[in-house]
């Protein structure tokens, strides 16, 4: 399986093709494009998310609900395409317009210009923007749905906002359905604390970022390999995740913990329980030898702070050489919540091709069944 | 450019094919073999590494020390292969001998049995084993050769050990040269107490780990992707480091830091010195919008504690089904120094392949023409 | 660089996604237009192709006819979706009506239905048609864009229909300028004598094919390897050919007629003119050694009979198991005209992408400048 | 699964790694050996053959004659290499002997000269050499072994030699159990013509090529895919025929033959014979919308001849510039009996990517479970 994106922030949509999957998957547009709100959702975001109401379309490899072994196109337009049309369009616009040669720190505005070329940043950030992982989201609310059809679940929480932390340890089943609706947190008055500092940010035009912690359940033992390097599980599924925007981090199981810890604090003693293998602990966090090992997976990424302030940050004007302040092209104070839905969304991407990669199959009937027989 | 490493921990040796070099790259045995060298030393390694004094050998690919353009295969053949052959050997051998079947937590033992069936984990652990660093250092070593006939160096330092951690800030030279011969530290006083952390683990049968810094000097900026989450260098450069044995988290430019920063504490503002596009800061660790920029880049990796304890952990015997105490298979207590090194590699791997993706080029008179014409 | 393709026969619309072009290449809407349309026509096509007069939508990737840099996404939306909406919806549809189950000899039908599960052979034929080379053809304009403008040229002509073979030998200029619009032949006479033959299918409720012959004309040596051999320039244009529908046959220069022939009647002597190395002949089709000598690259592909007889074949019904006749799902006699240009899209395609991997860079300037340094 | 080869053919010998092959599968040396020395048999071959008599060894991934589901590097040695170090040594050289500077029409050389510099042709041709494929036929042995516990077997035979063609059909047993030893032809009379064909070659300093056909017994149909153009069965085992050194065309079926024929005269009618679909006639040789269809694979390859001449060909010395013959560096005058076996292997390894894409599994107990359920 593979996934391929494209779109740009103000073009006409965000677009995907995803390669590979069997034919007879179940495909619910209700589902995609309430994962699609979702990521529009959170306390601190800005206008643009008020506009913006995503919906997916799909456009090819569907019929009647079901995949057909085809290549599957996922489309989410632009809803404000009309209002940029006239500065974006393929076939000929006014580039003199929607200019930006403020290179923006943080953002990928100065090097995409030194390496794509021109001097208008806008070239360069309507592809680089996060708007990009709409289509993200539709086709991991895909790929979710397959693994969900073996009986393998993702979810996820905000776990710190701005240095407001939660330490406490939570099971699968209390952050799958104890998720707070306005961050993401699990626990009401840390988040409540979180909100309080998303507002001192807004008050004073900065902005804050924060960590998620994602869980995997119900997924057997043998994904990944510990034969090839390329193919380690725990270096595949922290890539997905660090390939979302603003994710500065990775980790899995207790991760930079093990560093300062015993070996016999850190290794997850094994035991047997009605025939199936067990671990006493679970510090790996599911991933051993690059390969699952039954026990639940635990991932945890890092989100830097939006790199657009208000307040602005000095840099250079690209055009003129002279010295700036950088614009605020959008408004956002804090994501994390966004980037929870982003982040379970590339990891069920980058898992359901793992997933694929050893099962094979061509349909569904045979995929669920190769999965029922592995040990 | 593509690197396949193949070889088991006790067999023949250990394998790679590095294809896509460009032709006319000078390769130093010598360097190789030194790079061998350091992988093997370090305060707290066990018998093993006395054993094997690993050197390198060309099979292919490389003419009076110059690649021909055609595959290079590296050969890092076992010094106790004679010991071995007996229970290794390919054509026929005893496998009765030499059987694990205490399926060793931390290990791939028992997901690797499960996926590959039979009942000796010796036929998982083999490969699984951290030897097969031993062909990617090599194999790092020629990628780095290329790198530095561009003027990219890469440099590392063990940052922290079993908790005794150096907070201090160094210059990429500090780093090149302070390190440390024993267990690659830069601060005297804290890697004595490092060792004297090995040495309690000695007595009481445990093992640690810890955490390593690298550094990446004189790239230019465009590296990486800002247009296909694939190709962002980020998640390419810290899958690398994630693709080795015993990491489990990491991390880019102040990593997990930034998510309790606020966005004016961390993005790196822009000015222009001489011409040339500069961060007054490098928070970022020389990464913005997947692409390098042109500083630095900053890269951390947690190791956890080696997972074979002298003390042992509780397990199962896959065979018999009764609980039992996992063996130690070897007796290493801490491998960080080591572990720097092969990170260092496998970082160079990655980044050789992210280098000569983008400026192709057959031979090193184009690769270095096109890089010095790069912005 | 790497082209993605979906959509099916009567869904929304066929649909592509081109990664990694550089930016700054200018796209023509009117050319692939122009493409499209050739791709329509063509002696002995049937209704559909009235129906539908093909026009590209640029989805992504292009601002203002200029690529960014960025995934481009191309459309050509199906003009008669409306009329299959109701049996082909993603969101829910009529999938009882429209059923093909006699399924039919010479298409995907029967295999596709074993493989992907169903009894519907609608599931298959929707994807496996050729209607899919619409959006291939779009793709293969905009890769001869950036080929042409390294001066790099394709043109191809129908050597053979149905036996009526023109064993003449042209120029590139007679080729690229004297193609007849009808059937795409070059000596009107034997265009006369094909056009007969397919009248006479038609009479017959029968079926025809031919031969297509290419030529690349600008192409500096060295694309392609002797190195790898899955870098072959003849496998990898080859390959190109032979993923296009109906083709069962592809060569280079004189292909096969070289194991009938002595090596002094066969290979190509050497000799330098104005400092630039040539060859007297150029039986070799412009490839030795797997990479491109230089010379024109000469190729032929054989495009079996439409498989859809008006006169029907024998067969099974799919769901009663009983004999049946297949039924003409479609009504084209023959499309040679159409596969030439499929041919020359393929080709350019796959061209781009080899040509690409060599000179990597970012931007067109890069890309041009890159490649007149070459030798 | 993916094969990486390397080596010269003057150097320390030819490797290759497989990747990706599941566990369990025997490997027999003995067969590997036996297919290495059909490479080296066959009327008309030179000295060089007899010097090598190639050996198998290997290196890893397998463990008392069964693979462990690591990465398997095979080695076959150069026996006369000792002859050649002083002039081939990677560590260390003469390279002012052995030069070859005339560049040969039909080799790698001048191309590759251009591409990876220097002037001396010995580094272009020790790797473009068909020696390569001494690794490939035993990598093809091994895949071949995976492919046979599956119950499907490939067989070929030489159908023409420099013109002398045996027009007749053969089962698939009559090839795989008449394959005359000498020539590897079927028919004893026209092999003694081709014998002779060989003999003139011989004296007249000459060489020459040939047609080579080859089957696939016991595939399932549904290998390879109508939805993606990338994976058609077609272009794909073409390609990895393509890829085999001095091959110029490549067919499926009856295949050049189809373009002047009519489509009743071409297709294969399907009909139904114990629950099983058949085909009356095998027309499409076993592949249709891009995927087998249960029928006999058949595809044929053209072989151009060795393109060094005793009598020389005309060319340029590429140091002085100067008009020359070029050099002989080995005297086959025929090498298609030994261009089947390789082709055999060709195929045998790209049709175990394509089996093993679409079982995945990690052991053959899985690989044979699933491949036993396919319909």
């Amino acid at each position: 399986m593979r996934i391929t994106t494209a779109g740009e922030s103000h073009g006409k949509g965000l677009f995907c093709i995803i390669e590979g999957l069997p034919s007879q998957l179940f495909v619910d547009c209700e589902k995609i494009n309430a994962a699609l709100a979702r990521r529009q959702s959170g306390y601190g975001r800005g206008a643009r998310q008020k506009i913006e109401s995503d919906r997916v379309e799909i456009l090819s490899g569907v019929r009647n609900r079901y995949t057909l072994g085809s290549p599957v196109t996922l489309a989410v337009f632009n809803r404000d395409y009309s209002n940029w049309e006239a500065y974006m369009a393929a076939e000929g616009c006014d580039t003199a317009a929607r200019r930006l040669t403020k290179v923006r720190p943080g953002h990928a505005d100065l090097a995409g210009l030194l390496k794509y070329g021109g001097d208008d940043a806008r070239n360069i950030l309507e592809r680089a923007s996060a708007r990009e992982t709409a289509v993200r989201v539709a086709a991991g609310s895909v790929c979710r749905g397959l693994l969900e059809e073996l009986g393998v679940e993702i979810a996820g929480y905000v776990k710190a906002v701005a240095g407001v932390e939660d330490a406490a340890q939570y099971s699968f089943e209390q952050i799958r359905n104890g998720r707070l609706s306005e961050l993401g947190m699990l626990d009401t008055d840390l988040q409540r604390a979180a909100m309080k500092k998303i507002d001192f940010c807004k008050e004073t035009g900065d902005t804050c970022g924060g960590t998620v912690e994602l869980r995997v359940k119900g997924l057997k033992s043998g994904f990944g390999s510990c034969m090839t390097y390329r193919e380690k599980l725990d270096a595949r599924l922290c890539a997905a995740l660090l390939s979302v925007q603003a994710i500065k981090g990775a980790e899995v199981g207790i991760g930079f913990d093990t560093a300062a810890l015993f070996g016999s604090e850190v290794h997850d003693e094994i035991y047997k329980e009605g025939g199936v293998y067990r671990r006493k602990t679970n510090r790996a966090g599911g991933i051993e030898g690059g390969m699952s090992n039954g026990e639940e997976i635990i991932l945890r990424a890092a989100m830097k702070p939006i790199p657009t302030l208000m307040k602005g940050l000095g840099t250079i004007d690209y055009v003129t050489g002279e010295e700036a302040r950088a614009a605020a092209e959008r408004s956002d104070v804090c994501a994390i919540a966004a980037c929870e839905v982003i982040l379970e969304s590339a990891l069920a991407c980058a898992l359901c091709e793992v997933v694929l990669e050893r099962l094979g199959g061509d349909n569904m009937t045979e995929v669920k069944e190769r999965y029922g027989r592995l040990p």
